[in-house]
């Protein structure tokens, strides 16, 4: 398995082994699926990640489905399925059967679903082994968040904005009991150990806005996350590490290495980060620019952020251009965090050479060719037409 | 005049004063335009420049006013018309009549549309002041590049990627001499003088790909730019300095630096820079996360990129996504270099109370309703339709 890896990915085979080791890298899948393990963490590429599904108001399995190939075709790492509402079972049965990169989902979601605030423990462990069973590989679970961390969130303009979260907040303040999942989580690791599911462990204080960036109520989270971190490890289970969020440019490298050093360098997921709070609309720009410097910083998997997000549910033309964006904020952070360049360095071969072909080939995006409006005469294109400046610089 | 700009930027007037009179805040405007100035520098917000502008294989003037009038609409501070080859003299005189932001033009590209190689000094003279005398309110000058710069940019995968540049670099070697607007630059500075124009002084070397980035090239120029401003100030005339191009995210900090302290703390306008090369099609984000650091370490005017970059001529939507991703990079930037996270908190607060009306008035790109897919039924979007996190978190 990690031969395979060691030769996509670019990095010694003992260099993976060591990493895995460590914690610091995880091999992503389900003991239960059939697809190619993924490579997430120290030393190689920055991961990108998909979210599709469906809400109540738009209950169609078959434009999710769509996404979801979108999505991959662009270049997504990994697909979660947030759907909640509807018959969420036999939508994930068909994505694990009509895709074969690793898929995530939020359990706690269809708990909620189902019963609203009175949810257990168990109706929570039942259907995340439900889940397990069908190939899940990797799963979010909020145990970060107790009745402390919550109330440090009452001095945020927006206390909680995680969906998971803001249930469990919701459940906690109405059986005044702490965190059914932070309580139970040895039961929790023990099911996902059995089928050799990641835990991505959830922040669900993640800050919403700028404001409350780098707060209480997140730090204390994270020193949770920390420790629960430890006990998965404990227990044999792969882990990865949820981050913000919305975060001003200039915290983004602490927020880094405050997680790696309370998670002792297990990979870290960051959403986003955001760098505004009014870039709606174009949030997938606004979380590229977060997301290549936390990459940079050390980030090893970006969830996407599509132009839909503070809107609606993305249509499949926002699924592409977030998986697109993404994957630039990626490269770019492994531009400088992995020296990646090659790719970079042959397009600039091509561009110089008005190698439109090669050109095309080499782009991250792999439909830009059907953007370029050029007609080709002589290799210049129409942003100079006959005063191509490369071509007056060669003399021809 | 510092009344006005004081108000607008939410900056102390003696402030103001004060950079103005040390070099490091511009405020642009042609003596003979009526129109306000603008102020470009320290201690004020990031200004976005949208560059517009035909070439000889698409020659539509009413084009191009669309596009300055969209670019205008979406936030763009300044527009730049690059149009080389017809008669960009009518072109220029309509944009200025039409639109009230400072123009920025690029003579040389009419001194070789011209001629050719066969332009002298006094050519070029005779359309600088030409141009002045339209009221254009800054000009690119490349007087920088030098016989000794070209040299270096030899052991570059792409040599001279500016098109001015090319045309200079092409002059220098087919006449064995030295840069005419490097030895002419008094008479130019004199020309500008007359017309209270800025003079923008450009970097023919700028780096055309992450390989070339702060190379040898790159520097000297820079070193010779520092000089160049300072010859300007003695000469009395207002300098901005413009910067790269390409450079990977880890280059940028060092390239502002380098910026300011070789130029004494004059304003820098940066194009980009692209934080990778292979973004082709989506290169105003590649662009946007390059301007927001570089904004964020000190860059004062960001050069917006589009979608089509490296493609051909931008169309009107091109220029609108390109002018908000630059506003949204200029504004991150904003938030920590200036603290201005106001708007960003107000937002916040629309957020929380799910109030659409607000958040849509405070959104950086004033169109964004439009794409608003929800119903609004009881305020929540379709992400989460009925499970809307907020509201579960309210307890409604």
């Amino acid at each position: 398995m990690l031969d395979v890896i060691s030769e996509r990915e670019d990095v010694p085979r003992e260099r993976l082994s060591k990493a895995v080791d460590g914690g610091s890298l995880v091999l992503v899948k389900n003991a239960r699926r059939d697809i190619d393990p993924l490579a997430i963490g120290e030393g190689v590429a920055t991961k990108v990640n998909a979210n599709i599904g469906f809400s109540p108001g738009e209950l169609s399995v078959e434009l999710e489905l769509e996404k979801a190939r979108v999505a991959v075709d662009a270049g997504a790492d990994t697909l979660m399925d947030l759907s909640v509402g509807g018959d969420t079972s036999s939508t994930r049965k068909r994505i694990l059967k009509e895709t074969s990169v690793p898929l995530g989902t939020v359990p706690i979601y269809q708990a909620y679903a189902g019963r609203g605030l009175e949810f257990t423990l168990e109706d929570y462990l039942k259907e995340v082994e439900s889940q397990c069973r069908e190939g899940v590989d990797f799963m979010t679970i909020h145990a970060g968040v107790t009745l402390e961390g919550v109330k440090h969130a009452g001095e945020r303009i927006i206390p909680v904005t995680s969906r998971g979260g803001c249930f469990l907040a919701a459940w906690m303040r109405k059986h005044n009991l702490e965190n059914p999942l932070y309580t139970g989580y040895d039961d929790i690791l023990e099911v996902l150990r059995e089928y050799e599911v990641t835990v991505s462990l959830g922040d669900a204080l993640r800050p919403g806005c700028l404001h409350d960036a780098t707060d209480k109520a997140q730090l204390h989270e994270l020193k949770v996350l920390g420790e629960l971190t430890k006990r998965a490890w404990e227990a044999g289970v792969k882990v990865i590490v949820e981050g913000p969020g919305h975060v001003p440019l200039d915290q983004i490298q602490r927020n880094i290495e405050l997680q790696k050093k309370a998670c002792q360098g297990a990979p870290f997921y960051v959403l986003g980060p955001l760098v505004c709070d009014v870039g709606v609309g174009y949030d997938h720009i606004t979380s590229a620019i977060g997301g290549a410097v936390a990459g940079m910083y050390g980030a090893d998997f970006l969830c996407y952020v599509t132009p839909s997000e503070h809107l609606g549910l993305p249509d499949v033309k926002d699924v592409r251009e977030g998986v697109i964006a993404s994957k630039i904020a990626a490269h770019a952070a492994d531009v400088v965090k992995l020296g990646r360049r090659g790719r970079d360095d042959e397009m600039s071969r091509a561009r110089f050479n008005l190698d439109w072909d090669r050109m095309f080939e080499l782009a991250l995006d792999p439909d830009v060719k059907k953007r370029y409006k050029g007609d080709k005469k002589g290799g210049e294109c129409s942003m100079c037409g006959e005063y191509c400046a490369l071509k007056v610089y060669k003399g021809e």
